[in-house]
């Protein structure tokens, strides 16, 4: 998805909010803000609005002179998300159909996510799961893909945030089949994303074979993915990816991939006729 | 009161908006918003945000092409205050205390806003008259300015938004004593803030002698202010001054100004100990 002009003060919006959560320091903050600021007067629209926000964060991780400034918030929200998994898999378990309910928990983990401040407090998250039972959902497109991965010879899955990855690792538990899982995630820390380092406190490795995309932008920028992962892109039979940013930037990929969000952006819900607040499962083409 | 962090995206939001209120032409609107943007990150914070605010709209007219873009709205604004002011003066002819209910309708028209799109609808418009007398104000500040003017030999009033004017009218109609009253409007358009002949329109100059600051910046910056202006600010007994942009400029002034605005944002709020919502009727000394 391009970029939007009221992706542009949001841009803005969001890196003051990131800078706050990681420091006090109020000539850190108003530098950052300012960088920013620049960056954005000079951004070609026609990027995708992840590729600004990769911009954004680089600005306020050399500003902090932080490397992975959410670290702590990471690990706090694998600590919740560990926790919180241990209800969600008895539910999985006793539903009627384990693989949807674990599908529908999968979605309702990608709360967890702090691009978006107000989404990120326990009540919300609580609610998310709370709801994931019942929330609609596309349930055709569901049983679409549970058939697909049931004969698939080889899967790929793209993470997006830590603390949700703990419920993809519960959704991969309940792959019918036994194809092969690479588990993907960032090569260094963007936001909350999760590294392999956050994958592993997950225990993805339980699960599948984590690798990283070769870069540090929110969701996948395929022309800056590295060359193994687009061996893995392009060479899986089947493509799951997690996460607005994931959706923003493989809407356009040329080939089909599986896409498992919550809708979080008023723009986003605009331009693909959604509503903020639904819980999608599509594919681009 | 000086620009914070937060006025920075609000800054680009409001050019977007204001834009789009203009124009449907995407290249206009792109442009604008572009040179906004670049404007923002050199912007001195030092300066008040309503000086922000004149260079805003200054970019806004000129790639419009439109000296005057909110000319049409303005006038609807009139036509509708004058509407309104019907029973609003019937209200005020039947009240225990005309001043006081006169001033809380004065109030009540400072919701006719466009700096704050949201704040511009028929709705909010209507709500706020409905609510004037029964709004908390702080009836002692009402009956100290009221005792004031009554023994007032000079009156300068500060006014805000077209369309505001129309209440101004009938709260200077209740003012006790004999002090002539000037009142204040812009040189020339900026948003919809009245200039002489909006203020003319709506029957100011059956109740004062309307002159102009001298400036195109919303609120009152007193360095841009002509020397006939400063003159009636420092040479009238009485200066009382309309709105939130008059209360961010003239806070710091160095001579007493009775405040009178509704509180529309949230920076605002926070620096004063206010909420948004309030109704404020103060003084800077």
């Amino acid at each position: 998805m391009k970029t939007y002009y009221d992706c542009l003060p949001c841009f803005i919006r969001q890196s003051l909010d990131a800078a706050r959560e990681i420091t006090d320091d109020q000539e850190i903050i108003g530098r950052s803000l300012k960088r920013v600021i620049r960056e954005v007067s000079e951004f070609d629209l026609r990027m995708m609005p992840p590729e600004m926000g990769q911009v954004i964060h680089r600005i306020i991780r050399e500003e902090t002179g932080n490397p992975d400034p959410y670290k702590y918030k990471k690990d706090k929200s694998t600590e919740m998300a560990l926790e919180l998994a241990k209800d969600a898999s008895r539910r999985i378990k006793a539903a009627g159909d384990p693989f949807e309910t674990a599908l529908r928990f999968a979605i309702a983990g990608n709360i967890m996510d702090f691009a978006f401040a107000e989404t990120w407090n326990r009540g919300r998250i609580e609610d998310s799961f709370n709801k994931a039972e019942k929330h609609p959902v596309d349930s055709a497109m569901c049983e679409k893909l549970k058939n697909r991965i049931k004969k698939a010879s080889s899967i790929l899955f793209i993470g997006d945030n830590t603390g949700e990855t703990v419920f993809d690792r519960l959704f991969i538990e309940e792959f019918p089949g036994s194809a092969p899982v690479c588990y993907a995630v960032k090569q260094s820390p963007v936001i909350n994303d999760a590294t392999e380092e956050d994958a592993l406190k997950a225990g993805l490795d339980k699960v599948a074979k984590i690798i990283n995309n070769g870069t540090d932008a929110p969701g996948t920028v395929l022309r800056q993915c590295s060359k193994e992962f687009l061996g893995h892109f392009y060479g899986s039979e089947i493509v799951i990816a997690k996460g607005q940013a994931n959706f923003e930037t493989l809407t356009g990929a040329d080939r089909e991939v599986f896409l498992l969000t919550q809708v979080k952006c008023r723009v986003i819900a605009e331009h693909y006729n959604f509503n903020v607040g639904d819980w999608i499962i599509t594919t681009n083409i």
